[in-house]
């Protein structure tokens, strides 16, 4: 999967966007926070009440008062850190071939020394099979060892594990000593679909680490990197301040999960996002219009032939995936806790028209 | 030098805190633009408008319209961005032993593989003469090649470089091959200092990339890396991205920017914070203690006696930046944007008493 | 293709290896030349008379005078510093998924902080549309820049490049501003193959740099890395040094090179290898055995049932590369300049009687 | 201290050699063993009879028969995967400012991801009070972790630890934690000198992991590093194998070892080149000439007037350490087992000629 092109550009403002989720500001709830304290003075790098309270809250949340948490500006860096943090040099990270951390960090993860071996996942979800064959294929030591697994829950394509799927991925690892680490950057989105049997305290339960994502959530930007093994905690923030991921404000960063995480704020803006996107697919299906990946969270991908994604593109703007051979493209519609219903009723309304118009 | 530990708890709220130049929020417009912008659709990774009208702001006051300017979130990220761009695999940093690239950076420069070849100056500066000597002592295939020379304006120490002084070393790194770096972590203090006499068309025409801070000059976070040299403009972005250091909600940064440079709001921010500092000064050396350097900048390192510290840190937070072998430390006031007037006078007047009180 | 794994012991030293090409020491023209030589003082580094010679010997075989030249002591040690020498950090490498760099080297080229992008090439070789295909999938900045491309030849499975493959390669590199490098870890056995068409310097004009392996081509150890394109000239024995690379007697490296290189001794120890190759593949064939690569070099793939590899183990060697479902597994037969053709008819004789008496 | 520069030149092979310890081959027993095992069929990658009767051996002169020991083809090699190995990303090596690894490998430590915290130490041997003061300046997260402790044995000046000194650093080092890694490029010397106290086995017990030089003891290359740490022993190899250190045919480091451990021979050959060093210290000494470093082992540093240096190269070559300001040089002059005892004389009596004829 090619990396999307958004087809915004700053001089022509008027198209309604569904390019990504993280196309405007914050919560308002969070401004609001954010202009209250705004000259109290904070201890620097993490050390203040509202990061303090942010990961009260959260542990609660997970049911692990022993987890450690770390606010991390953003999504590249926290993988990035999560990796070199749990592997020794010779160690590798096992992803699918669309993971986050395969395709779209610009060799992040190589950057740090370690290799990610990638296995084929048609619907952008890692099965247990995945892993075994991951760890057959490397196993002298002219290779290295594979260690940690990533998933990412919302995937890449906008699917999403089952708590069984979850639960044996992680018994699994378990059994092979290997590390399991969620990506979360779209972990509300995961956790407030409809389809979902996750809980936070589930994840926590099931894997060695994980992140919550606040950039496509609601917050400004910053994931709260969750570590639950023991062998993970020691030395975290040293290695965050290396990696130039220790903010000075740090309690930017608190602020922004305090909101969130209070009365779950952050899933009742996801489930918005989710309905909306749902609003979006039922239009689509209405047309016929086939999707790449199935998807019962905030990211959509249809098939749309080249025409109709440029009449499209005159009031919305889309991401391109993929160009195809047929004269159609994957594309990438996207909702967030902003978008506005009545942009998808409009857009639904146009791709109606639209096919009615070429039928 | 150690790093300074700060006396401030979330538990013990009173004291006013001289800690640091980043313990409140940021400038009141920046929020006001931030509240204005914020549902405002942008593209993302800072191609939006905000982040192209400051960095034409920046270019205009640079004189330097072909500069590369991006936004980056924090100044270690920037350090270890600036170096890993500049640099083969077998070349070297040279900076002074108190360079924050040398010290306080939990070795970002060596975690991107190279050498910080440290030369000691005993005020922070970087003479031609300390570059010459780490060239004499680096010059066989057995040692690696010192290519970019790092210096901090102010300097960690509060000191800063005169215009003449800048000329000599760019002429040196010139006729030496070598890039020429500035962190600017805290340029805005320096350029307005009541000693400054360069200009940031002078910092753009004699170095080969140097920065802009934001954080502790009425900012919330972000640095402004200039790259002038054209051997380092391709691929920064790509890098950039490698390291995590591409917010998906740049304009974020973009806006702060676009606040600071107008009108040169962050000069007049950091003038202010120098006066306060000046304060502080006039009232140290009134009771005649000594700075462990010279500053006309917003950081004053007095030396101070234990007995004395323990008092003041009743109603004052102050760092301890090394502790000596006489009952007394070198403690670190730092003043900044939203520092109060009345607070300085405070802590000059108990000052006084305390002095008067032991004499 | 997992690692082979040897079936050698020392204890059971009587079985003929076929496990690999480097089980023997060293042409006895060489030692004879250690021997004359070992009490001589030579200047350390390689910066001795032996590898002075030996260089201009390989770059007249050339017929690339201003071609660098470095001897290195091992195959992934050449491959790591090569790769590191010519990417910046965003840059990667494109090679076959069966590529030495990408499969058995534990991870070396991620170790220097650069991704591998692999591409599917069924029998080991690289073709234009496969690298036209990693530049397809990499194309912003968030993700690689695809620079390098990596070739083996012979390739990792004994198949070989044709001139005409070689150019049009060399021809779309150049094209695209993609360095070509070309590990020669068997390239005296391709070069001395009754296929091929290809000299060193054909190999010399097309690619920016190769290296001419000596430990599987009658040597002790070493590679000699030809530098050819002068924007990799500069600083690679820093680079060496570096990575532990510079051996301290280098001349050990030089003479051995010295002797292979006079009237092209390599090619002739090479031709002998594939002729014993060619005795076992003839015999393979004439027993009906398939191969699971095509080869006409000194490594064999036979694809043979668990049965007749247990008997032929007991007086052969032979490596396992994958073990397959049907009761069988791919094997790899390896001959060297050292391989006495006796042993390669009592092979295809033990074949043979097994053949008949399981028919 | 700047790389010493040879003044031996191809093109000018008369001048007799004191400029390093490994300016010819290697001693005659393994030349013979060489010979005699050079068409006998070996397992490769170390897995052969030669390096596992090697590892008994030293396993058997340290006492240690559960050390695991690896044969590596160089010393800035196994420096780096030493360091490697025992390091996480935040930790860092503390070595003297005149340290192999602080100065003469290009960088080699830094390239893997982690810094070398230098103390000044005159002597070159590192004291309990240089570690403490390394721990003293890093002590934030905002720092390094300085975790493993290297010296070297002799050190790089030729001066060398006695036992109770290093009874005190290692038990310094296990009260805090601390690796403690002894380079032994030249441990045969140290071994074999007349000022020492220490057994194999002392620095067995003492230490976390040590090597054994064979380069400069009789040896062609190779060290043996020997873990002692059991932390520090699984995967070894597969970092060896990343570091492209595993070599093919391994067993020619085996064979080296055996034929130096054998009756200790590489002592033997040691105390020739200590004795031979001792004639020349006797001579500067009897001549009034200045010792930069005092020494007891096969490396002498003579400070010399340049005008004495020019007439000594005429008849033998040196090492240049330093150009100093007064017309003199520190030179160093350097043994090995093959070093002639005529040519000793030789020199000596030269360098009384030339005194006399000034006086």
């Amino acid at each position: 999967m090619s990396t999307p092109r958004t087809t915004t550009t700053a001089a022509k403002p008027k198209p309604y966007s569904f390019v990504n989720d993280y196309s405007v500001g914050m919560h308002p709830k969070i401004l609001d926070l954010m202009v209250r304290d705004n000259m109290t003075q904070h201890a620097g790098y993490g050390l203040d009440s509202h990061c303090a309270e942010a990961a009260r809250m959260i542990g609660e949340l997970l049911e692990q008062p022993s987890a450690d948490i770390h606010f991390i500006s953003g999504g590249t860096q926290t993988n990035l850190i999560a990796c070199s943090l749990a592997l020794r040099p010779w160690e590798a990270v096992i992803a699918t071939q669309l993971g986050h951390v395969s395709t779209h960090e610009t060799g992040a993860i190589e950057a740090t020394g370690h290799k990610v071996v990638t296995v084929p996942c048609p619907d952008g979800k890692l099965r247990v099979a995945d892993i075994e064959s991951a760890l057959h294929e490397n196993r002298s030591e002219h290779m290295v060892i594979p260690k940690l697994v990533y998933i990412s829950n919302t995937t890449e394509v906008g699917t999403q594990y089952t708590k069984q799927e979850l639960e044996d991925i992680s018994a699994f690892c378990k059994e092979h000593d290997l590390y399991l680490f969620l990506d979360g950057a779209r972990l509300a989105s995961a956790l407030s679909s409809p389809v979902n049997d996750l809980t936070l305290a589930d994840i926590a339960r099931l894997t060695d680490m994980f992140y919550i994502g606040a950039t496509k959530a609601g917050g400004m930007f910053g994931e709260a990197l969750v570590l639950l093994n023991d062998a993970l905690k020691p030395n975290a923030r040293h290695l965050i301040k290396q990696r130039g991921a220790l903010m000075a404000k740090g309690w930017l960063l608190g602020i922004q999960f305090e909101v969130l995480m209070k009365d779950n704020l952050f899933l009742e803006l996801s489930a918005h996002s989710n309905k909306m996107a749902a609003i979006l697919k039922a239009g689509l299906e209405a047309c016929g219009i086939r999707l790449a990946w199935p998807s019962a969270s905030n990211q959509l991908f249809p098939i749309l032939e080249n025409t109709m994604i440029e009449e499209l593109s005159k009031d919305f703007d889309m991401f391109t995936v993929e160009p195809l051979k047929d004269n159609t493209c994957i594309m990438r519609l996207c909702t967030s806790w902003a978008t506005e219903e009545k942009e998808c009723h409009r857009f639904v309304e146009l791709l109606k028209r639209l096919v009615a118009s070429t039928a």
